[in-house]
């Protein structure tokens, strides 16, 4: 890598794409975001991957051919070395070859990987992790994601999309086959938080969010969220606390499976309650641990904070060796991207 | 290692003292097993820990002078590196100093590990997991006991206590503090499944299993168990299919988080059911996990049974560099153990 080399990283969320072009030494030189468009299938999605992509690239003022590689974090489950969204519960495509799409357009190598390894990543390079070895990150957003770092390599595992610790089923009773009901996310998630509020706005309570919980199009932001958590609103403050009850849950299990050095904590959730989310979490993760007499969980917030997908995305692409890059296949047609 | 090289394992478990000679080649000479002394304290525990390990010596001919070293094997929490079991939920021992002690009384080094590690190394030295570089073990017996074995080693992660596999919380809101109830081993345990068959029998069912599970000191054997279970008695299978599917949903939890290359199944009832277990578990398990396109959780069986665990420890002990052996301290007194 040399110091001109310029990365394009594109991290792909639930709610927002993010996009931008970045140095190999984790400089951000331009961002653009857009909605993620939840209908629409396919094309919608990389039309507006294609844009999003495109204006970070005019705002930097940099064409594609500048493009050491792109980097990019989406939501799985994914096939990583062929680059493709395999499916995903939140944003409706299927078998979706992402990855072969926009490195055509924008002719560049693409690495991608599931949205919250790269985060995680991005953390272990330049954040909260830096340093340590064994690390388990928890992204609370509009789901739940996960990501294990251990001896210093993203976990894959035979099925390309370890990690998925949002499906970690925490009420048995409450499963029913093919639904997300009695999973961490469904608790925890943002969407299982809003779900908890709505339920108790219809009970007649009275809350500041009941209109963003209305689920006639009215988004809960993560930001509303946390206003209404810190001004003691009584439907939200319990959802906080039951979103974090479960976080801390879900970690003592993994501190008694793993036992890892650190855990951090990242998402739109996460990054918005901060230090009150963290301490609800800390205390239920303390609570249900069960052997903590020569080593506690530690736990720590994300300090990339809304960059971390896009920063680890650009680190993965600078750090996966040429050869495991896919190259950028011949593209079909003239057409420019940007 | 020198092939005259003599080891003696010890596999302490929540209802019996397994020892024997060994072999550095995993050759058995000789094997004792006792009943765990349940009360009585450390006392009685290590009395009966040294009187087996001295049958195992007397059965092969061989003197404590002999041995190279000695594993064993132990319900957790423990502190591995200075010997001690800090508690078991199983035996009523507290902050028990064993691995110093019995390296005294027979003059060897000692390694001391947890029961589930011992075994599931066993097993991936000389058994299901050979050849395999990351694998988990969950083992069913009076307890529920796991291991995580990442890139050819024992994880023991910042607590020296990871692999508490059992103490997985997967019924989140039967959780009391400090209770075992809502956990993986309160299901899936040869104890659990007791206690649900003895429920049966209160409620008025029939079982072949009534007087076993009294409660009285009347024990539930695992062979008990199996025969009934094969006999189709109404509230043995119950009981086994509800541990089978609480086994398998922990390993869909564990497979989302890892996918491992492979999941051992070892313990009293998994060895005592065998088939019929593994084939409820592998149901559950494929039900329950997330991400399958590119990879499903691959089950088996022990393949070293009973003796997994004290082939294990004599494996640790042989295989755990002589400098990192504790050594045994000066004996206070004359008196031999054999």
């Amino acid at each position: 890598m040399s110091a001109r080399d310029l990365f394009l990283g594109i991290d792909l969320g639930g709610s927002k794409i993010l996009a931008g072009v970045v140095t190999g030494a984790g400089k951000i030189l331009s961002r653009a975001k857009t909605a993620t468009p939840f209908s629409g299938g396919g094309d919608a999605l990389l039309n507006a991957l294609r844009e999003t992509a495109s204006s970070a690239l005019r705002e930097a003022g940099i064409s594609p051919a500048r493009l050491t590689a792109i980097g990019m974090g989406s939501p799985g489950p994914l096939d990583p070395a062929r680059g493709l969204i395999l499916r995903t519960p939140n944003i409706a495509v299927k078998k979706l070859a992402v990855g072969p799409w926009l490195s055509r357009e924008f002719r560049a190598p693409l690495v991608l990987d599931n949205d919250v390894h790269m985060a995680v990543y991005g953390e272990w390079i330049a954040g909260a992790a830096r340093g340590k070895a064994r690390v388990v990150g928890l992204w609370i957003g509009t789901g739940v994601g996960g990501c294990v770092l251990w001896d210093g390599k993203v976990v894959h595992g035979v099925n390309r999309n370890a990690g998925e610790i949002g499906h970690m089923i925490l009420d048995a009773r409450r499963v029913r086959p093919g639904k997300p009901r009695g999973t961490l996310e469904w608790e925890a998630s943002k969407t299982g938080i809003a779900r908890h509020v709505r339920k108790a706005v219809r009970r007649g309570k009275k809350s500041k969010l009941a209109r963003h919980v209305k689920g006639d199009g009215e988004r809960l932001h993560s930001s509303d969220l946390a206003e209404a958590f810190a001004a003691k609103d009584g439907p939200a403050v319990a959802a906080v606390e039951n979103s974090a009850w479960y976080v801390g849950l879900a970690i003592a299990n993994l501190f008694d499976v793993l036992a890892p050095e650190l855990f951090v904590l990242g998402g739109g959730v996460s990054s918005a309650l901060e230090t009150s989310y963290l301490a609800l979490v800390r205390a239920s993760a303390l609570e249900h641990a069960f052997s903590t007499e020569l080593g506690r969980p530690r736990i720590v917030l994300s300090r990339l904070g809304d960059d971390a997908g896009l920063l680890g995305a650009v680190f993965a692409s600078r750090d996966t060796p040429r050869a495991a890059r896919p190259a950028p296949r011949a593209r079909t047609s003239p057409r420019r991207p940007v």
